[in-house]
């Protein structure tokens, strides 16, 4: 797919605002692993994910980490670009959970393109507004939902997002994706174990009975 | 303060634009106390706080709340116009802390003004970026935070807000600004009682030694 019909506000320019985005593109390979933090990132750009998966996290000054969301072939990346945008008060990070291949409008371009656009700025709107709702709904799940179900839930995620039941993820993985302590984790997994849902081995959770974690889940 | 001063974005529209806005502005008195919920409020329009407080939560299937942020005079509500923005998939409701009075700008005449004017458009992403941005403050006072700290940092607020150091407030107001259950705020006041820090007595907290809340919300 070309950048022009990845792009869903394309068609929205005219000429001279498509040109400039044109201009200014880069492509980006980033390796699985790699770690983007803000203050190099906050002003990168706008990153459109052409193929690959990216986790963004908050990071406690203690090192705790929780996954806020992920980004998927075609998925928008604003907060690379968040000085644009003054309100913007927080900071995050993004890690390549694979080796993702990216489009990067630099922030100068598309800021320009944003104050000059009602299309460009409504689009973007509605992104952020989708940002928005992925961290009230970690909000609602963090408050109000037992960690039992958020194990499960996330399990379930991970095989499908990988296609398999025999995921290869460390328990301080999970940890570090909802928030808590590995030793939590893998009380919860040993838990699960002991019921038959799951089995461990070294550096990998697989899934035995998926119905069973569906009904945790969902309970 | 007339509307036109209070409305950020007023000189950036055009005559017609700011003719639009006034034809359709509303004003509205709530009384402490009132609530505003999602299915009622979601397309209601921009709230521009002319005086008074509001308070903006989610709410559990169980009925437990938390607070995600508060909006006082010449703030203004975007999620009370939340419709018009296909990307929010969550619901808040709305609480009036104070009598408060209100213009309102319906959701249609703003869409509209929206969907011609960038300088609209991109205010509109200044103000959702701010909320986001306290949302993600209250994430992290969450995650990483324990609750004798929030307690903490709450009473501080009550009393900077109200400007006094009695504060009539229940153990379950609190909580319910904490996202958290009754019990474990009167455990928690329990302890600042005996320490000193502060004094409680029928539908009041009283505060005594503020620098040592302030020690606490810090350490």
């Amino acid at each position: 797919m070309d950048f022009q019909s990845a792009f869903p506000v394309w068609k929205k320019l005219n000429r001279i605002q498509q040109k400039r985005i044109l201009d200014s593109l880069i492509t980006q390979k980033l390796k699985k692993g790699t770690h983007l933090y803000n203050e190099n990132m906050e002003c990168t750009g706008l990153l459109l994910i052409k193929s690959g998966q990216l986790r963004v996290y908050i990071l406690s000054d203690k090192g705790r980490e929780i996954t806020i969301y992920r980004l998927f072939d075609m998925d928008i990346c604003l907060l690379s670009a968040s000085c644009m945008l003054n309100s913007i008060q927080f900071e995050v990070a993004i890690e390549a959970e694979k080796d993702t291949d990216l489009w990067i409008i630099p922030t100068k371009a598309y800021k320009s393109i944003m104050q000059e656009s009602a299309a460009a700025a409504n689009y973007t709107n509605e992104l952020m507004a989708a940002r928005f709702s992925d961290v009230m709904w970690l909000m609602e799940e963090i408050m109000w939902k037992s960690l039992d179900k958020r194990v499960s839930a996330f399990l379930l995620e991970e095989a499908s997002i990988e296609g398999t039941n025999e995921l290869n993820i460390t328990h301080e993985i999970i940890a570090n994706h909802l928030g808590t302590h590995r030793e939590v984790i893998t009380r919860m997994l040993r838990y699960f174990q002991s019921e038959g849902i799951v089995k461990l081995s070294r550096g990998a959770v697989i899934i035995l009975e998926k119905e069973e974690l569906e009904k945790i889940q969902k309970a």
